[in-house]
């Protein structure tokens, strides 16, 4: 199901247009027509797998780094992985018309605050297919039109997936152009996208620090940032030594090129020769190379010096900086100074100190004794993840389904005018 | 009170650091502080209206208009309205630290939502002193520092109250730098309180839709759109000629220069006849001036013949624009063109209409049966209103203190981590 419009504006106008009628369809023809989806995509798996060989192709002739290209890579499992993504999201709790706040006004109006669909979502994103099933699945299972910029890399992956999602809204009686791309026009795409205020509702980027930071700036319609992590572990005088190093190494190993592993452990002076021994230890066994202060590498062996510039890198790799710190002000004084406002835990037996870290870090998730890998929506119980605020604007931290509305007040009256 | 900052980043800064300590206040504290706030503009009232004196005189001989004279007067009884517009903030209940979600995973970590304060809010306005204390109080009472660019017309003005607002910080021991100006920097000061990305958590435009619109292109920093109001009345054939009458009339001539006023009533064809006559009559014994189509001028006298533009215009006097449409799809493809989303009514007895003009109007404010007039943060019951968002992200409508703050989540464990 291809479109018939031939410029990225007049695919948005159509976007438009779609999500007057995706707005007002009901929790059962979206979750019909998320199972049409998903099913459409198992049964193209052939054509988005072919797609797929040539993207990756083109990655290889070009240069694309293996990292890359195992991200770019979409073989039969993977495909059928996304089709049960879409499937679980038809299972969640339609987020439209919730009732946000009701009130009787003395004059005997009554308002009533509902949710409802944003309108146009649109997202610009690196060369991770999924992220298309993914954001396009959310967008209608919350009502929204969508309009997606995938990387160049994934492009012709992202058209066959984008064909075969829109086949099966028009198969559902549902009107495609709800699900558009605008790939195919390049960096002029992307900057009309980020330009058509009144078109897009609301723009959000996934991807890498950079992405995110062009479309904040570039962009004149709203935009929820997302991702960015160098991600804060502080260690106190009372933090058990177990707690302490298996929160660090899992914050760390488990998963080390996402936005929520820890980048750097701040240790407190007090604790700096009980703690910084072994942790390292158990880092370094894990394969970490752990960048250190003076102190750190006085107390463990294999240190690489800190330097200025690792304090305020997103590592994403078997990375991580160690400093000790005087005390908890200077713990505070560094994060402020560097963290990105995603995630910040601290470990601690110290009641005082844990309620002081909750109050005063400036984060969208701060933890006392857990580790930093639990900032996600599919572990805070969201079902699904549509990114991770780290802005301070109408979602912070972990954005479900939930955040992908908006509002409106409904005021019924019988004649009613004001004095 | 004034501060050593001499740039207009410096003062961001200071406003930022001064956000980590009011952030922090508690509700009596806050309380304290905005009282003494108000005393402080009372005992400068003096200092205060020589300094608004001195704007005016300025005005006159640059040529400023009458209104805008009108509206940057302060003199004694206005000052004294603002200081009990600072203690009926003080007397609305503290927006921060309430508790909005809270859940315990499988794995026994507890997770809450609390809301706090944004951090610092920015806000670029006309030469409207009141705006000036209004923002500072409303930020205050809800933990933020504030930083304000006011219109150049009040510059004096607006350091006067600021400067007594400041003092009233000092004395009561918290720091001065939460509320800053960057007035004296005129559009450079502007111009980096829009980019100043990581030091301004938002910024909310007020005043009229040219200035809206160019904070919302020119900022790097969130913004909260509010304002310009196109704004609808629909009139259908079970409409009962008083409510229609007495609804368009106080929508449009109760305060014709607002947001909330009405700028283009549609009748339905059916009903043509039967109301126009009676309500353009009502309209034009108050003073207004009827801008209609064809069918319009043909029903009544002292029609002006309404131009494409007459649709697009939010009037803000005492001139309406009136257009007969053949039905409700018209009506609503009408409003889907030239609304700006802030406040639409429809006039009906039938209950399907009304239903369907709830369910349809892409609107901040949807109403049946009501005037205009009503979308109001007062009216609403909020006690103060920091502007009406027309934008769909993180407010939409009047926004009260809530709209002040954002979120974070805390998370408490006990050595938990990710399998």
């Amino acid at each position: 199901m291809t479109t018939t419009a031939t410029t990225a504006r007049e695919r948005m106008l159509l976007a438009k247009e779609a999500s007057r009628t995706v707005g007002l369809l009901d929790d059962a023809r979206k979750t019909e027509a998320l199972h049409a989806i998903a099913d459409a995509i198992e049964r193209a798996a052939d054509e988005i797998s072919a797609a797929n060989g040539e993207d990756l192709e083109r990655g290889r002739a070009t240069g694309l780094s293996t990292a890359l290209q195992d991200r770019l890579r979409l073989d039969v499992p993977r495909i059928s992985a996304l089709a049960t993504a879409v499937r679980d999201i038809a299972a969640l709790p339609d987020p439209v018309g919730r009732i946000l706040d009701e009130r009787t006004l003395p004059n005997g109006i009554s308002l009533t605050k509902v949710s409802v669909p944003f309108g146009v979502v649109g997202s610009i994103y690196e060369a991770r297919p999924n992220v298309t099933v993914d954001i396009a699945a959310l967008a209608l299972r919350s009502g929204n039109a969508v309009v997606l910029r995938g990387g160049s890399a994934a492009e012709r992956t992202n058209a066959a997936l984008i064909r075969a999602m829109r086949g099966a809204l028009a198969d559902q009686g549902i009107d495609p152009e709800a699900i558009q791309t605008v790939d195919d026009f390049g960096r002029d795409g992307a900057r009309e996208l980020m330009q058509a205020r009144g078109l897009i509702d609301v723009l959000v980027p996934r991807g890498s620090a950079q992405l995110i930071e062009t479309v904040v700036t570039e962009s004149s319609v709203p935009v929820i940032e997302t991702g960015a992590g160098v991600v804060h572990i502080v260690l106190d005088e009372s933090a058990p030594l177990e707690w302490a190093r298996d929160i660090v190494v899992n914050a760390k190993v488990q998963r080390p090129s996402v936005c929520n592993s820890v980048e750097t452990v701040l240790v407190l002076s007090d604790a700096a020769s009980r703690l910084i021994p072994p942790v390292v230890e158990a880092l370094q066994a894990q394969g970490v190379t752990v960048h250190g202060d003076d102190v750190v590498a006085g107390l463990a062996d294999g240190i690489v010096p800190a330097t200025e510039e690792d304090w305020a890198t997103e590592h994403l790799s078997l990375d991580i900086s160690v400093r000790v710190v005087d005390d908890l002000d200077e713990a505070l004084d560094h994060i402020r100074r560097y963290s990105t406002h995603h995630t910040e835990s601290i470990i601690t037996r110290d009641e005082a100190n844990a309620e002081r870290f909750l109050a005063e870090v400036d984060s969208a998730v701060v933890m006392a004794n857990a580790s930093t890998r639990f900032t996600d929506g599919g572990e805070f119980g969201f079902g699904a993840e549509v990114g991770i605020s780290t802005q301070k604007l109408h979602a912070r931290g972990p954005m479900g389904l939930p955040e992908l509305t908006s509002t409106k007040w409904l005021a019924r009256g019988v004649g009613q005018v004001r004095g």
